[in-house]
Order: structure tokens, then sequence, then C-alpha cells
């Protein structure tokens, strides 16, 4: 069960003018699924993306890579089933057939098309089977596409996850919507599995890279499920400039600003809606960290709480048997952490500080504070200024259940 | 259930000269149980140990290393229920009053005995109860006590863990016996939980010291079962010198290799059966990587798919479900990693080369080699000369039920 997440409605996620997305069932793995996406988008669009740091990085992510770099992208293929990583050079075959399939039928260039996977590591791609299904998504393009790709995307998600904005500077209105996918293997480095957002504002290529990087810093990179960086992670921004205003050139604007705002609070949504829907999740945990030296260490400290078993399974167990947080603190590598200016809260409970501890700290208290779904954890390091936050979720029966059965 | 660990018989572990144990239920956390243990060295014994990298470092860690540094240790004094582990300066007293009540029953110096402690993370040590408890273990001192220690020093575990072994040299002979706990919070950084391990051979104290780091290399820090460095990790090595043996003082002597040789399979056993009692343990799993630039990429990409909850998982379901494990060494961290130059086995099965699955891999190979309780997964990274080695378990849901579980 999800931790306080409500699918989208059709209604909740609204066009993007420049965008049509188009599903069908293409048989990548398992019949009867939709499975295969189409994203077509109007001349001019502007497309930026971030992507794993997995030295495996599948074969898609590449050929991103590479087709980012020549610019002027004109659409994007999602297939769930495979994730075409640990693949090889058949992979990259596979992934450019891909491309090459869906430039056909638009009559665009290969390298105009950005390819996504997702699913099964290690196994090929069925290329043929998304040429041949790809004619069925570029019938079903539609404006209004939005929900059903968010489901079309889903592997091990038990929700769809969907989060659109309108939103308006003093200069112009405009709107941003977005989808995401990814239950298990998330630990975002430079976005998660896959993330797609869209805005009809028209921003410079130069600001829409940079804003890539700025909103999965304050999104995609703060959530972790289980700590395994996938081979697939990507998130992708696209600006298809059909709101009519001026194109945003300065990131000191308000034009800027309200953009920004607005694509962060998607993002975050996104994100947030990966956690709530993390396998086996049953609670959400945002951890935030002050007073660090760097906010590397921030969130070093964030992570290793986030990623610690022992603390995942006593936030499952609303245990709160909390020493087990200063244990991950202590593993976080900060090598000349003075533990004795750490203070810990939950909630608005002080636990810990001088190293132990807190006087004023009643079990009663960490008892109440860990029951709840939603539960905050804050840590003042005591050694600075800098910042950050990670969200994650507890570790539960179900999460090994899901991942013990997952290929079965 | 254990993956394939007898618990050991009080025959099995020899005494050691100069070395006397003795247990009892001090009622430290719960009643009815042995939780007290003194370890009484007879004069002239030289001590060395390793301990845990963890910030949030234990209070009788704290106290070890003051006191190894002053030497002339005769006494180790461990407890359980109790970690004294996060609790600032009254855990610092409560260690120090310990230590204390130790000396004025042995007639020493409170500087001359080691504390440990294992258990309940921030929660007040009560040092009272060990005093109370301690006489009970001053009458209970004998030399083949060690069966009866390692009973005591349990938490978590399901087994007793004791190795012991006579060995000679050209020389002399000699024994080593050795008992260790732990079962989760198991990734040690210098040490597990706790090792003990004492011999009689005679040797210098700078060899012993360095010979105890050199041992915990090949086997304490060479085990995981979830990634959490304890607070509190501890391996100490005794050397009471009434072998008869001239003391080593050449670490080229055949003497000193034959010393070596038996700490390091005495200390290996003890390692290795933290990880075959796991919590929740279903199967044993040895990680060889060669091929490195260096030993701790080596160690990394070993750790990387040791602490994969998606790779422990599959373990748990013998889901041959083997593009994980490239996921989890592209996660390892060393940037500059050409996955085409990495190759996979698992047992003998070739599993995955230049960048993907091997032509000669077949589904019914992985299913056959994820079968059995024991499992060998061997990579060469194929940039270098250096090896390392990782001993772990896999995830079940029992893990999480012993985590959930573990203060009711």
């Amino acid at each position: 069960m999800p931790v306080n997440l409500n699918p989208p409605t059709p209604e909740s996620l609204h066009p993007v003018a420049g965008v049509r997305l188009g599903v069908t069932e293409a048989g990548i793995r398992k019949a009867n699924r939709r499975d295969l996406t189409l994203i077509e988008l109007a001349p001019g669009s502007r497309v930026a993306g971030v992507f794993t740091q997995n030295r495996f990085c599948a074969a898609p992510v590449q050929v991103c890579r590479q087709h980012l770099a020549s610019g002027d992208i004109r659409a994007l293929v999602i297939n769930t089933g495979i994730a075409n990583a640990g693949t090889g050079a058949p992979g990259l075959a596979a992934a450019n057939a891909s491309c090459a399939a869906v430039a056909e039928l638009l009559g665009i260039e290969a390298a105009q098309v950005l390819p996504f996977s997702t699913g099964v590591i290690m196994e090929p791609l069925p290329a043929e089977r998304i040429a041949a299904g790809l004619p069925a998504c570029h019938a079903a393009l539609k404006a209004d596409g939005w929900f059903e790709a968010a489901h079309a995307i889903m592997t091990t998600d038990t929700i769809a996850k969907g989060a659109s904005r309108r939103a308006a500077s003093a200069d112009f209105s405009f709107t941003v919507t977005g989808i995401s996918k990814g239950a298990g293997m998330i630990k975002p480095n430079m976005a998660t599995m896959l993330g797609f957002v869209a805005t009809d504002a028209a921003i410079s290529q130069v600001l829409l890279d940079q804003l890539v990087k700025e909103v999965a810093d304050e999104s995609f990179n703060c959530v972790t499920v289980d700590g395994d960086t996938s081979t697939n992670d990507s998130f992708i921004l696209v600006a298809s400039g059909q709101a009519g205003n001026t194109e945003i050139t300065d990131t000191g604007s308000s034009d800027y600003a309200a953009l920004r705002d607005a694509v962060t609070t998607v993002a975050r949504q996104l994100a947030q809606a990966i956690v709530r829907d993390g396998e086996g999740a049953t609670k959400f945990i945002e951890i935030a960290v002050s007073g660090g030296a760097t906010k590397d260490e921030c969130k070093a400290v964030g992570y290793a709480i986030a990623h610690s078993p022992l603390v995942k399974t006593a936030f499952f167990a609303s245990d709160p048997n909390l020493g087990r947080i200063l244990g991950a603190i202590g593993n976080a590598g900060i090598a000349d952490l003075d533990v004795t200016g750490v203070k810990l809260w939950l909630g608005d409970v002080l636990v810990s500080e001088n190293g132990g501890r807190a006087a004023t700290y009643k079990e009663e208290d960490g008892a109440r504070i860990m029951e709840p779904a939603e539960i905050l954890v804050r840590i003042d390091l005591g050694r600075g200024q800098a910042t950050g936050k990670v969200w994650t979720c507890d570790l539960s029966y179900d999460y090994v259940k899901i991942n013990a059965d997952y290929r079965s």
C-alpha cells in the first residue's frame, strides 16, 4: 500500500501544447500489458536531461546522451519489461533500431529520437516488437495522453505517477506536466528510474540544461528506496516553446523563477510519489540535515540513515530504537565528526544531544512519533551552515517479497 | 537457520594457557540470561585490538583505546543487552566503573581492564549490575570456559561461535582459540561486533599490533550482513606467552608465519560464522574480485554487490536475476570502469562479458548455480592485478522480522 499517494486522474494532468503521447501493448516481455509509449514533440521543442551515474548504464542511456548532444529532439520512445542494460553491443543496436523505427514513422532522423527502457537487466530487447508496436502508438497520439502514458511506463509501481500545474509569472501563463515511474532500485544519482516533465514555456537551451540539473537536485536526487542506483535512471525536461512568452534567457528573471518553482514542484511530487510507492513501503520519511560543513556531508548523513536496513526495519516496526539512527550518522563517512555536537529530533521531540540520549526524552514520546505514516527526522550536525534533505521509506516484508518474486 | 554452521562443542575449544574465563547472569537487560563474561589474563600477556570506525563509537571502545595505549592488560569484561553506545558522558562513567569493579576484584588497576558491550544503542548501562555480577564470574573462572563464554556474549546470534586450533612451527607448538558474536549490524570496519582470540605463543607487542591488523583484514574486515558498521565492533588478540617459545620478533620468521596462519584460520572461521548466522540468512555467498587496479576497488565492488538489497533478495529467491549484480558493480564508485572488460562468473558458469550476457550463458545454468546454500561469485574487473574478497548472506523475510522485533 503506497503511503498517502493518490493516483492521478485523467483531468488532473493538463495537456502541454506541442506534446502528444500514445501508448500500446507491444508484448515486449509479457502480453496484455501497455508497455510501449511514444511522445511526439512539436518542431522547435527544446529538451534537456540528466542520467544515471551507474557505470553499467543502459544502452538507451548511452544513445540518449549522444542524441541530446546533437540537439533538435522530436520524439521519445519508452518501453517497459526489458531494461536493455548489461546487453553490450547488441543492446546498443536494439536501442538504435528503435530510434530508426520511430524516425521512419514520423519522417525525422533517428538522432532526433531519445530511447528509454526499464525492466529486467541483462536480457535482450526485442527491437522488432517495438517496431511492430509503434504504428499503434502513432495512431493513438493525443495531447491528453499523459494519464495513459503514466500507466504504460509502470513496472513494479502499484500506482501511476503524474503531476501537473498551471502557473504564471507576471508576463505569461504556462503549464508543467510530468510522469514518473519507479518503486525499487531507487537511489537516483542524477534522476530517478524514469521521469518526464514538459512545459510549454519558451526557454533557451542553455537555461534548460541548467534548469534540469537544478530541479533534479531538489527532487529526484533526494529520494532513495533501497540505495540501488539503477542502470537506466533518466530525467527529461521538455520545453515546447508554445506558451507565447518571450524566450527566457536570464536566470535572474521573474519568468525563470516562476518556471523553476513550477517545474520543481511537479518534479518533487513525482519524486516523492516514487518513495510513497516504494516497494513494500508503509512509511514515508523525510530526513532533514542541517548544521553541516557542506551540502554533500548533509546528504551523506541523510543517505546513511535512509540506507540503513536497521533504521528502515525499525521504522517499519514503529519501534523507537533510535540509537540505530546515531549508528547510521556515525557511519556517514565524516571522519572528523564531533558527535557531542550532534542533535537528533523526531518530529518535535529532541531525542539525542551531547553524544547520548536527551535528558528530556521519554520512550513514550518516541513511540508516539514513530506511529504515523509520515515521519520527519531532523539532524543538526552542529558544524556549519549547510543543509540537505533525503526522502525515503521503510523496509518491510513486502520489499523482500516483491524483489524475491519480481521475475516470476 | 544458519548456513552450514555447526555449534562448537566444549571439547573443540582448547584452553589457552594463561587465559581463564567465567560467566554469569547479571540481569543487565533481561533476567535468566548469561550476559556477563570475565576473561582473566596471566601476568605478562600481551593484547592488541582493532575497533570500529563508526564516529558514534561506544563508550567501551573509547575506554579500550585508552587502556590499550597504556599496555599491560590483565582482564576483559563483556556484557550483552546494552551496547553503552550513544550514551555520552554517563556512558563513559559506566564503562570506567565496570573496569574499576573488575580491578578491585582482581587486585589490579582499572587501566588494566578492557570493557566491551553489545546490545541496544542509546540506553544507559547499569554499571551496578555489572559490579554485582562480577564476583560470580570471578568464582567461575576456568581455563576451559571458552564454550560458556561463547554463549554468554550472544545477542541475536542463533548459534554460539567458537574456533580453535593446535598448531606448530618447526620450533614450538601452540594453541589458538577464539569466540565471536554478531548477526546483524555487521559491516565491520576494523573488526566485527565482538571477536576475542587468544594464543599462548610469545610474540612482541610490535608484532602483535601488526598481526591483529593483518588478521582482521583477512577475516572480520571481509564480512558484511547488512552494511551497518556497528558502534561497538572490537577484535582483540591476546598472546599469553606461555607456550614456551622464544618471543617472536621477526615477521620473516617461520614462527611468525605459522602463528599468522593459525590465527587467520581461527579468525576466518569466526568471521564466516557471523555471516553464516547472519540475521535471516539462508545463503552464504563468497564474492571474489580480481583484476582490479587496487585492493580497495576490489573490496568496493565486493561490498556494492554484498550490500545491494536487490542482489540479496535475488539470492534469497534463488533467482538468477544476475543483471542486478552488473547494476551493483556499476554502482561501486569506480568512475573510469570500462564495463566491456568486466567478466562475471557464478561458480564455474560465465554469466557476463563484453558488457552483456555471455553467449554461452544459459538461464538453466544460472538457476542451477543459484540453488545451493553456498555460492561463489567471481568478478574479473580486467584492469589490474589486485584482488579482494567479501563474504555475505542473503536478505530474507526473517531479517526484517528479526530487526522489526529486536527490542520487543
